[in-house]
């Protein structure tokens, strides 16, 4: 199964989708770039996501923060104090590595042993996480401010702008897509876990009482989406519910949406009841009122927060397993259309044949305007199938000389490799209905 | 015409467009966080940039790179040298301001007078604008790392894996949308310079001795974008072309898209032709081969760039302004449709009457899937109109007694305010014909 793992890697530097950042400086720290099959997947998870979760929706609403947030915000949300690994440090070399990770430590004290040196570890000590850098002119820590570890403290921030501009009532929710930071020692695991990545989160405001109800509609919401929408099969995916006794304090509950990785079941989303803790906590320390009135009784009060949390690169991973398939000979990406980076690919049966070639390329600016389309005239028709099956390219529609005498054209279907003439003038009609 | 700036930000904050971000522990240097119908329009306008200048064209593809690189990108590309203000530094109380700021100084200055000290201004010193941060376990000078203060040099650094997996030929493009960050000392003028913002940017690679040619064609490309999409008038925009004699030495041309701010003429877009300046440097450090070859002749060559730049938290401002306007005794956000945060809005004539209810309701749920709606039961149908003119929504539905009977709607348009009745089955064409 790690194999697996390979595979994916090596297909998605051949093809494009993903490579390592930075790559001709000999990379940095596990950091993966997207290439244009790559970032179109990662566009199309992400806005499939946005319509599901938020605009499909009459309980949400949206919000865009920033990064770098007032560092009193990562006070208050306890993240300046615990959001923490245990390090120790090699008292020779003044390396740190993470103090559960018994067999690098093995590995690194052998490295002084074979020079006849007896390496000793100070005391575990917590290494926090956010990445700490300097806002104006001067480096000291009054200027100090961080890169956002995670993305829900904007909607408890803007919680009391957001309720008032948009004039809502409970039970709603504030979504945002961004990029959160975390200055982990061990990454790895291709994009499984990385320095930086994107998440897509929401905090679903609710009556104190009501967060169990909620909860699991959010769990069947998730998991919904999960399989019906991205296409993830069903015995790959394992809802771990947390023990209460491992719970912290202010949590009501915790489900780890965890995927069947190659290298065994691993986090994909979680799914957190985290109770009135954070509102409660940002009232405390910024002297705000961040409570909640009752349009009809009046009442104020902190509502309850559930909160579901989608990684979106572990997401696209998921995915790329998941579409992975080996025909007899050919390697394909079986994404559910709507996800694929291409839906479309475009060959004029010979790129010599200059009728041929100005028939295709209308029929390429037709569909261009609607789908993402990708034109391809290189090598044998076999080839272009192949090469396209491997990006995951939904359907291929070939132009050939009957095409110039009826106005037909030959599409085939990715994934049953069947194929069937259709004219021309339904082509648009044909992908739409099967991409809804 | 400042007066039409803090009309612009009064509205963006109650209408919960744009508002401070940080705000409940007072703000953090000019940064700011877009509300549910402000991130609608920024999207509107992220995804309208992207159709345009990379998915609807053969010539471009995209890319999704991290925000931290190799600190050596940042050696090579000369922001580590010179990407940098000169900054003065107050010996009293080591305050730092931008030694061109003669205000700024004379007033700091008084600050001391009051208090009988004479303050002394040390010699300008250069002030780099790249945020530092540490990546890894250690806070020293072998850990730092930096914020990405441009998008360009992902474009370069993948230059070969982007060329070599999407099999391009020349000229072709690779463009990127994501955030930057500059520590700079000046912000204001609401979102215009804020230290984290968002860009689109394309790095447009041709043969050297084409790049003038290239250089007009994106030039007008930009333009037709700004007044044709997005709705710009042509007397608010002017493109300032930089004497050859202010340019840097390896370039051969830059212009400014100018927009007539409150404040006066000001930066809106740039358009740079940055001759091989950037692969020569990338390939000169880091040692791996960045050149093109091309396929016909076999000769080897770094292609010559242009670079269109895109700010699009200023083009949203120039959205913004440009849009806003007092008709009589209303205030409406006169958007081009595609780009309003919605679409539609859904009126019940009573709010108290079941079936009037439910049947806007069935009409909104119909709508949702396809478009951008709102729903709004509150008040009278003048307070409504009002109310959604404030957000730009391009048309508002009025469901009445008549469409109990014959199944036909009020459609109000917002630009004209014309009233028009529509059957309810013809509605979804209506608002998709007139999106085009």
């Amino acid at each position: 199964m790690e194999d697996k793992l390979s595979k994916i890697v090596s297909l998605a530097k051949r093809r494009g989708f993903i490579f390592p950042g930075s790559e001709i400086y000999g990379g940095l720290a596990n950091s993966w770039d997207y290439g244009h099959v790559g970032n179109e997947l990662f566009n199309n998870l992400a806005s499939l996501w946005w319509s599901k979760f938020v605009t499909e929706r009459d309980d949400m609403v949206g919000v865009r923060g920033t990064v770098i947030m007032n560092p009193k915000v990562w006070e208050a949300s306890g993240h300046l104090q615990s959001f923490t690994d245990p390090l120790i440090e090699c008292k020779i070399c003044h390396k740190r590595i993470r103090a559960d990770k018994e067999e690098e430590k093995l590995t690194h004290e052998e490295s002084h042993n074979n020079k006849k040196e007896n390496p000793i570890w100070t005391e575990p000590k917590n290494f926090n996480l956010l990445f700490k850098t300097f806002i104006g002119s001067v480096e000291d820590q009054k200027s100090a401010v961080y890169l956002r570890g995670e993305l829900a403290q904007t909607m408890f921030t803007d919680f009391k702008t957001v309720l008032d501009t948009n004039r809502l009532k409970l039970p709603f929710g504030i979504a945002q897509i961004g990029k959160a930071f975390r200055n982990e020692i061990t990454t790895g695991n291709f994009i499984f876990r990385t320095k930086e990545f994107t998440i897509a989160e929401l905090e679903y405001f609710v009556k104190p009482g009501e967060e169990n109800k909620y909860f699991r509609e959010w769990q069947n919401f998730m998991e919904e989406f999960l399989t019906n929408e991205i296409g993830i099969k069903k015995e790959n995916l394992n809802l771990y519910e947390h023990p209460k006794e491992s719970l912290a304090h202010y949590s009501k509950g915790t489900i780890d949406f965890q995927y069947k990785f190659p290298w065994g079941w691993d986090e994909l989303w979680g799914l957190a009841s985290r109770t009135d803790y954070d509102l409660k906590n940002h009232e405390n320390f910024s002297g705000e009122n961040l409570k909640y009135k009752d349009p009809e009784t009046g009442d104020e009060f902190w509502p309850y927060v559930v909160e579901p949390t989608s990684g979106l690169d572990r997401l696209m991973l998921a995915v790329l397993l998941e579409s992975y398939s080996e025909d007899e000979d050919r390697v394909v990406l079986k994404f559910k259309p709507k996800l694929a980076p291409y839906k479309v690919g475009i060959f004029p049966l010979l790129a010599n044949k200059p009728d041929l070639v100005k028939k295709a390329r209308a029929i390429y600016e037709g569909l261009k305007k609607d789908f993402e389309v990708v034109w391809d005239d290189r090598g044998n028709i076999g080839k272009r199938y192949y090469s396209q099956d491997e990006i995951g390219t939904a359907w291929c529609v070939t132009i050939d000389h009957q095409t110039l005498e009826d106005d037909t054209v030959t599409v085939r279907d990715r994934d049953t490799m069947k194929q069937g003439r259709i004219k021309i003038e339904e082509l648009n009609n044909y992908f739409e209905e099967r991409l809804k």
